[in-house]
């Protein structure tokens, strides 16, 4: 296994290495051909000052900060003082500078992170594919690594996830509304955590649905995703120390087995297996709640109307500088009534209810993170019902525990030599802790199939 | 001063009657020539039944319940077990009778209320003005009194002041969306709470505004006014104690004040100058907060959205028996988008924000509760235009405390013999305690001066 953050911060809190030194290496790594679009700011001198302060002060005896000066990379929607926020646009390359650093990227900061820059994204996070028209698109270097070809990083955290992946940073700080945290660290063979999404803040970034919306992050463990949670969340996670025997896990049939690709079906298979093995209790259950969500969402669903609420004035002097596939998105918004909306949030806390009524007994749910294995760009880029066909299928599982205001956790579950393939394990509302803890065994159970 | 519930149930402990006799004598005056028009429906068995009960109870040395067999009217969009629901509608006449009691009726029925019917109100709450045209208007009790005239009951808990002006309940259970539990109670001289939303349930009523709508009560006093609220939240108000001086109440110059009736003038100066003399610090705030509410509400405002929403399929169906004024209000809704509905609730956010710092360092701010007296009848049925007028002037004061997401409480202020006033004692969310402490030391310091 790649080292980890956890592992990182123990080499310097040994004083067998410096975060300066690795902080070097991760701006280096940035620098490289495998990092090519990742990043559309880089923070170089704040980044090095950053580790160097930790180093200095851990030097004169002060403990060191959870992120112990490491690379943390930031998703281009967060703002940092003194820098630009864009989305990845270019409509909003002449807005002034963030006056002040979002609540989330404070809280880094305040943990001594050390920010290596602003990453590209889907603009505006709106797609789970992760091209971008403006800023080029980073390849997926996991498949890359495989067969040499230029596929998707998934997204819209695509940035995010390309610097966590390549070395250029230990944890991505990204969003997922709909799956954009889960899906590129799924394409790529990394660990996503999207939490509760009241438990940490989103102001100071530019919104896609304010409904939805989670500020999070792309690591390469689990253990990583809990330090980073505990960070962002400023809360400790409980952790139970049961083993995998003692835990109940359901395994939704309804959608979220549609039309896996052969890769994904025999790695979640074989993963499934292996849990079983382990001792886990895994159980078939229809939820056929899952089947409703088309018809929740038939008239537009949240990140429509609310990005049309926020972008309606942005479009009408910029539309232009959209990519036409984004600005199309929104503007499904444009068409939605208030008695939609307001049917739309009704329709979402009953069928919360429900869903939580029918997951009770279980400490977690089972899912593949997505059907499909990361397509090429080139095909995505080329027709845009390709395009628009392989976003709705990224988007379909992972959506549903944002619409379900719960929380969900993306581990690798492939062999190595393999395409990466995700495993979600997702629970209601605030099982953020045991959403984490099982994932903890999880990743531990798999770790001999997987190598 | 009219006995009020806790004299009432004083005597009812002191066994100096029994709840059986009083329940007795409301029904009598329920159906007296004062109370016409304010029923449309009577459950006199169960309200004997209930008072019955607590009396046998009572006499085999039972705690008295805190609402001790007596009458309470409820608004008829509560539902009540048995009962056909119709907030005052003839569209709704052929629904099922309701398979259970709203909770704001099940507390009510568990502290042992005598329910005496379902009042008249303003079909689906939608006025202040408290005009039914199907199950006609009931005459202001208050105001006959003392010109013989028929002017409005205020609204839209018309019916439900009537009974307790009338001494056919010593409560009555309303709702309170724009200020349709303090409209009526200060046209009509009697005491109305409008509570902060969320501590009373709202589940069971149809309702005119999800994100506005209040379960509440109209009383004859204060102290009747926290005895209803303890059973209505389910919970024990917190008194100071504190005297008059040492309370600081500030003064809205800003749009409460404008456009007063001489006699509201007077009143409401009177009373302010009365409490002044008692040792109350009473301060001028500008508060321009409140000048941008009608910018705020532009686009439709929270209620046309969301009555829309609730009535788009029965008016497709029904709208031929919808009251003109009401179906014209409702529609308002239908021309409003998903963006501008967001928007609003964004906006709301930011202005309850706003107005919670300038709020800040007063107990309590004082305004006069609406700016007329209680016009006629017959006028307000002749023109849609005075209509619409009068019903924005009542309107506009106790609605700025749905849009706080605050709490309030409408008191009398003018002199035996004058026609009504109401003087408004608000604050912000979750002030209700303070509010009724200060409407306790209110009340009491007006008393010398009204009598």
């Amino acid at each position: 296994m790649t080292p980890d953050l956890i592992a990182a911060r123990g080499e310097i809190a040994a004083h067998r290495t410096t975060a300066s030194r690795l902080v070097d290496t991760c701006l280096e790594a940035a620098s490289g051909e495998a990092c090519r679009h990742a990043f559309i700011g880089r923070f170089d001198a704040m980044a090095r000052a950053a580790a160097t302060a930790v180093d200095a002060q851990h030097a004169a005896g002060a403990p060191l900060p959870p992120l112990a000066g490491l690379a943390v990379s930031v998703k281009a929607l967060f703002d940092v003082q003194g820098q630009v926020t864009t989305a990845a646009s270019i409509a909003l390359a002449d807005r002034h500078a963030a006056t002040c650093d979002s609540p989330a990227v404070a809280r880094l900061r305040a943990a001594g992170a050390a920010l290596v820059g602003h990453t590209n994204m889907t603009e505006f996070a709106f797609s789970g594919v992760g091209i971008n028209p403006h800023h080029g698109t980073p390849a997926n270097p996991a498949t890359h690594a495989l067969d040499g070809l230029a596929r998707i990083p998934g997204g819209s955290t695509s940035g995010g996830a390309v610097s966590v992946a390549t070395g250029a940073a230990w944890a991505a700080l990204g969003s997922d509304t709909g799956g954009s945290i889960r899906i590129p660290a799924a394409l790529q063979g990394l660990v996503g955590f999207k939490n509760t999404a009241r438990l940490v803040p989103t102001e100071g970034a530019i919104p896609l649905s304010t409904t939805l919306d989670t500020a999070c992050a792309i690591t390469r463990t689990v253990r990583d995703a809990i330090a980073l949670h505990e960070v962002l969340a400023q809360r400790v996670v409980q952790r139970s120390g049961h083993a995998l025997g003692a835990m109940r896990f359901g395994l939704p049939t309804t959608l979220m087995l549609d039309s896996l690709e052969p890769q994904v079906a025999a790695a979640f298979e074989r993963a499934t297996a292996t849990l079983r093995h382990a001792g886990a209790h895994i159980e078939d259950i229809a939820l056929p709640e899952l089947g409703d969500l088309a018809a929740i969402n038939a008239t537009g669903g949240f990140s429509a109307a609310e990005s049309w609420t926020w972008h309606r004035s942005l479009l009408a002097t910029h539309e232009a500088q959209y990519d036409h596939r984004v600005a199309q998105r929104i503007r499904r918004g444009e068409r939605m009534s208030a008695a939609d909306y307001i049917d739309l949030l009704h329709a979402r806390r009953d069928w919360i209810e429900q869903m939580q009524i029918a997951m009770r007994g279980f400490d977690a749910l089972l899912s593949p993170t997505v059907p499909l294995v990361a397509p090429l760009i080139a095909d995505l880029q080329a027709s845009d019902d390709a395009f628009f066909d392989a976003n709705g299928k990224l988007l379909r599982n992972p959506s549903v525990v944002n619409m379900l205001d719960g929380c969900a956790l993306s581990l690798p579950c492939h062999r190595a030599g393999e395409m990466p393939v995700g495993l979600m394990v997702w629970g209601p509302a605030l099982s953020d802790d045991t959403v984490l803890d099982a994932s903890l065994a999880i990743e531990s159970a798999l770790a001999a199939m997987r190598s």
